[in-house]
């Protein structure tokens, strides 16, 4: 089995009904890398990054980071690599090597809005949102969703002479589009868009429908469960991590949208009406 | 004129030959998020996070990003948002506002991993990498760009089922497919491309094509200016900041690579046979 991609059951709403379908996601998962090094002769262990990653490779991923950070530059200070366990890392480095701690120091756990945050920022959103429902307490039209994309399209003219945008849209229950944010980190268009919101005091969300121009991946359904929006539509394919983050809060999660059909990835029964 | 995107004269090669050509691309700029608080009564500012972003709607993305990081929950806390130019915006809470320190403590300023970098990674590459240039020193065929996107189609079958990962490649300059990485974060899988190539002592790349499945950003070209790569082909959009990186160290940087055209965002008449 290829351990970047994972088999799951789906519901596919095609041909006007909804059917089971197989699909295949690929695997989300954090990796911590750590370096290990001497300081005055004594053996120091650091975490330098939490990165969410497919695993495979993870030898090279670890020594790239690094070495495209400007940590190490010469494959020849490296002792050993060792993975403790599938999400930990190390890069042992020989004890005769000197390593410029200030470019070390840059290098921190990091939030999870820029695709990097791991277990840490798992567990730090259940403290901030206790780990209940936010299934949506409306049903929705499959037409509404199918008209999503064109909706977006024909606001987003400007935007997409450039090709280079990712755009997140905020539609309330009837399908009338709230607000479109776009910039050319979809975490960023995102965080925009729950500013917005917030700002303008339109909380709660839990009728609303979330709309984002690519992929779904963990940092993009982290930031919806902190905005309780109850639905999310993305015209990509979703993350592992993304799917299991969902179905935990029971957020009803649509990938590859398109004009006549979209992938459910949990909760398909409760969150259609039958027209 | 909109903030969010700039207007660009480019090189098209279409119709084989090389045509001038007006293009716009996306800004991305980095902003640094800080938040100003009451701590015992003292005023106290903390940078929380720099981001790459769009420029326009900063308040909303500030506010966005403190809320999905749970570090604000109730809009009334706020104060003022105050932005001193255009890179920098800070919020400022209420004096009686409390605040969980440990929230604030988890950020710090990011690797340029991660999507997240701004000014102090923009100078700290330079400290790595003298600013020099890296542009090619041998010539392209037209014909070898554009069977790039094919030969990674064929390799990259099993992934694409996903519909999810983001692939780099490695090709010498006779259009050979070196390596191939896929992962969720196309910043991984350049890691892994960088990282395989210097544990396997093919360093220097400086005959060699980056291939990148998506948009080329700023963190992208970054990696490529360490391992010094002098071509890049994205099969996406660059970003403005992508573009002038790569001026910058006279990269040739390719984007929209399609089976019968490219845009060349620079150094087009030294890299191209005229075959």
């Amino acid at each position: 089995m290829n351990p970047a991609i994972e088999k799951i059951h789906i519901v596919k709403f095609t041909d006007q009904k909804l059917n089971p379908y197989d699909d295949t996601i690929s695997i989300e998962e954090p990796l911590e890398i750590s370096l290990v090094y001497f300081n005055e002769g004594k053996k120091t262990k650091k975490n330098i990054s939490i990165t969410m990653r497919t695993p495979g490779q993870d030898d090279a991923l670890a020594i790239g980071f690094l070495f495209t950070e400007g940590i190490i530059s010469d494959f020849e200070t490296v002792d050993k690599i060792s993975q403790t366990n599938e999400n930990e890392i190390s890069i042992h480095l020989k004890e005769n090597c000197v390593i410029d701690l200030s470019k070390i120091e840059r290098h921190f756990y990091t939030s999870s809005s820029c695709g990097v945050c791991g277990k840490s920022s798992i567990d730090s959103i259940r403290v901030a949102k206790p780990r209940v429902s936010i299934a949506p307490q409306v049903k929705f039209s499959p037409t509404l969703f199918l008209s999503l994309n064109e909706k977006v399209r024909t606001q987003q003219s400007v935007f997409e002479s450039t090709g280079g945008l990712h755009a997140s849209a905020l539609f309330d229950k009837e399908g009338n589009l709230i607000s479109l944010f776009e910039d050319v980190g979809r975490h960023n268009a995102l965080d925009k868009l729950i500013g917005d919101a917030f700002s303008k005091k339109l909380f709660p969300l839990n009728e609303h429908v979330l709309f984002l121009s690519g992929r779904a991946s963990f940092e993009l359904i982290q930031k919806a469960v902190m905005a309780e929006i109850p639905v999310i539509c993305a015209l990509g394919a979703p993350s592992s991590l993304a799917v299991s983050l969902a179905k935990e809060y029971q957020i009803s999660l649509i990938g590859f949208l398109k004009n006549n059909s979209f992938n459910i990835y949990c909760d398909a029964y409760n969150l259609l009406t039958s027209d």
